[in-house]
């Protein structure tokens, strides 16, 4: 980038929101990938119409803009591989409006998803989806990530609560999308494609988002198993059970012990597996949830189930589950965290097929995630200096995905795409699928400009 | 269309799928709305690869391709304006899979929304989205208008159920996008931009539907208000209470004396408004809900409030709100239904807003709908040989969307644009809202081939 055009950025930015000096650029070279690059420029957005000037300027001086919450992406998805300018958006975390009346509230997406909570508690509201990095993350990298979390086969992802979309296209129009109303069927439903589009369509600078009764009550609950598929079958008769946890947690006996050496959580070190398992609503509905619950995991061989009988005893097994990527980080010096997903009937084969592929690669494995869901995070545990161990790992993480695409699952139930399961996209969509995509990235980004580089190969013509 | 075109259609479709006498063609002109045009040619569907055939000849020798359920559309969507073929796909209903432990069920798009509940019921799992239409409507029509009915307030609309489609592209290319995963991020969003596209980007021919277990209980009760305003606060008001009722049905003292007329369904003629709501879950739940509603109602100013106590109370109750359209349409030779819609706390300035329009333009107007979501059905009792109260009609129904643009609502909640509303859109979501949908469709259906005329203007390049 020249001098004329940092001066025009800086013209846009001011000059205390454009950064440029080599230890800055540092800091948003990486997120929490194993991806990195050195952008050319950072610069911190304050308004949408900087965001807009900053689009018009990229398309006439053709600088690819890579757009950033917090970095606490998984898949390489802000990481500025085509060099460019990195746009931070958060510095942008006004509150725009809260209307309890309606259950909406309305954000600048650079705010951090659980300051969403402390404002709508007031009205006894909530906003459900609630990934592992919802202390840190923003609701717009949530966005444009589709973020799960642990409450999504009762309550869904992002893009169940995604109502409207301000956003600024790579040409630079801005354009308001979606309606406040449950209701709104005026032109396409367009605003759910840029859920999920990883910042390759435009850049999401408010939103306003579905929020939802805080439940009355909750059950929370730990089953133990002394085999992996008593637990994996258990998930699906409890769904068959017409049961709908909020939270339907799974960890296997690695995950267990990681987490016991990395704190004490009352977890049981010999089990196989344990379902850390939770209901909520109205009391009565959520204790009688609970004991259907109890029944199914009996049924299906739990050799214990005991409920939390208290707030604290509660929070200490979340505090387990909380904890398990950290605890799994401790056991050797990398791991290798994958979203494969698949429908919940498949989980003891998906679970059974993980298992076996790190046998047969002689990997370390520790398997924990969301079970209600069918979304998994069976996580590799490993030494990248180990080259050996690295080109095994390589081979498992592919036969991983082949073993979610033959159960007719996902490749990426929450991480998404981004540079680093962009090799697999066309396994999982076809060829067909992926020129859809292209399709519609040209018609957003003929220049390939805003994020280029991520889930999917793309030439301009 | 030549003997050559024809006989191709004839090769593709056979003989008996393939309509080009003038009583057949007749049949196919019209939908549940105002506009009529006749086709060319009518073919009937039974494989998503005839479809593909057709798309392909359409592309060849330029002709227009208008895609249709039933025809029970309010907006003009399956009204085949530019001639050509009109594509019927109510043929193809095969069950594909009906996943229980999943709560999926896999159909061609053909089949009637309301056949899906019985085939389902038997693991006790429910289809939600119920528009007016849902004993003859299919679920490919509910698909492509994102149909919605009166549970959206709880449940959402037909976009919420859509998991995996099916979809013969314009040009012919087959696709299937989503995922029967709760979790999927692998590539761009797409289907829910074929959800509500009223037939402009594809032909939907088979869609993977989420399903819900249904609820062990409902509870059903009428609440009666001496004015208008009193009801539409007291929606405000039981969101406020933390309640979702699974539905909350509005009716005004025309809707009333119309049913009433119409068949005995036990509503007193002199309310001026009526409420039918209903809460479903565990028993104590839906009960306790209930009370709630009823503090509710009765400090919003509620006279009477009446809770079914037997099924065949309720059944009563609902009949009443089923007939409601077919009451109004007795009252004078034609009727207009409207279905503009805003967020639930501007239904009193709507109601009232309705009012003060019909009042000014001397207009009788029957007001009911799903209060619940902001939903309402304003209808126009009319006469359409009364050419000075067919003008002053007009004239009231374009100040009724501004009303609701004004009121950041919307000119359609669930029927849709097509041909009705088309000349309104722009004012809801303005020039650079229409043109992303033209880049959209342009993507797709370069050549404007598929359902052309609909929605927006389009000229091919």
């Amino acid at each position: 980038m020249n001098k004329r055009q940092l001066e025009e950025l800086v013209e846009i930015f001011g000059k205390d929101n454009t950064l440029s000096e080599p230890e800055d650029l540092m800091s948003y070279s990486y997120d929490a990938s194993h991806a990195e690059a050195l952008p050319e420029v950072v610069v911190f957005a304050t308004t949408t119409e900087q965001i807009s000037a900053l689009m018009k300027f990229a398309y006439k001086e053709h600088i690819p803009v890579t757009p950033r919450g917090q970095g606490s992406g998984l898949s390489g998805g802000s990481v500025p591989i085509q060099k460019g300018v990195v746009l931070v958006l958060d510095k942008m975390q006004k509150v725009i409006d809260f209307d309890p009346e309606n259950r909406l509230i309305t954000v600048e997406t650079g705010i951090t998803t659980a300051d969403i909570d402390p404002i709508v508690a007031v009205a006894n509201l909530f906003y459900p989806p609630d990934p592992g990095s919802v202390a840190f993350s923003t609701i717009g990298g949530n966005i444009a990530e589709n973020a799960g979390g642990l409450r999504g086969l009762k309550y869904g992802v992002t893009k169940d609560y995604v109502k409207m979309l301000k956003v600024v296209l790579p040409k630079g129009d801005i354009v308001t999308i979606g309606s406040k109303c449950v209701k709104h069927v005026a032109g396409f439903n367009i605003e759910p494609i840029f859920v999920g589009s990883e910042g390759l369509l435009g850049v999401i600078t408010e939103v306003t988002l579905a929020l939802l009764p805080i439940p009355a009550h909750r059950e929370s609950a730990l089953a133990i198993f002394n085999t992996l598929d008593d637990a994996a079958r258990s998930v699906a008769a409890i769904i068959a059970a017409g049961v709908t946890p909020s939270t339907m947690e799974f960890m296997d006996n690695t995950t267990i012990n990681a987490i016991q050496n990395f704190k004490d959580c009352n977890l049981p070190r010999d089990a196989e597996a344990v379902l850390l398992i939770e209901t909520d609503g109205e009391k009565g509905s959520a204790i009688g949830e609970m004991e259907k619950i109890k029944v199914a995991v009996s049924e299906n061989g739990a050799r214990d189930f005991s409920m939390a009988t208290n707030a604290s005893e509660r929070d200490l097994l979340f505090e387990g589950r909380r904890v398990a990527l950290n605890a799994l980080a401790n056991v050797k010096p990398n791991l290798i965290l994958e979203d494969a997903t698949v429908v919940r009937s498949k989980l003891p084969e998906m679970v059974k097929g993980i298992v076996d592929i790190a046998t047969r690669y002689d990997l370390q494995v520790g398997i924990f995630g969301h079970a209600g869901d069918g979304n998994l995070h069976p996580t590799f545990l490993i030494n990248k200096n180990d080259s050996d161990e690295m080109a095994r790992t390589e081979k498992a993480v592919k036969e991983l995905f082949e073993l979610a695409i033959d159960l007719e699952g996902t490749i990426s139930g929450e991480h998404g795409i981004g540079l680093e399961k962009k090799p697999f996209l066309e396994d999982q969509i076809g060829a067909a699928g992926i020129a859809v995509l292209r399709d519609i990235k040209r018609t957003f980004d003929p220049e390939n400009l805003l994020n280029p580089g991520k889930m999917f190969d793309f030439t301009p013509v």
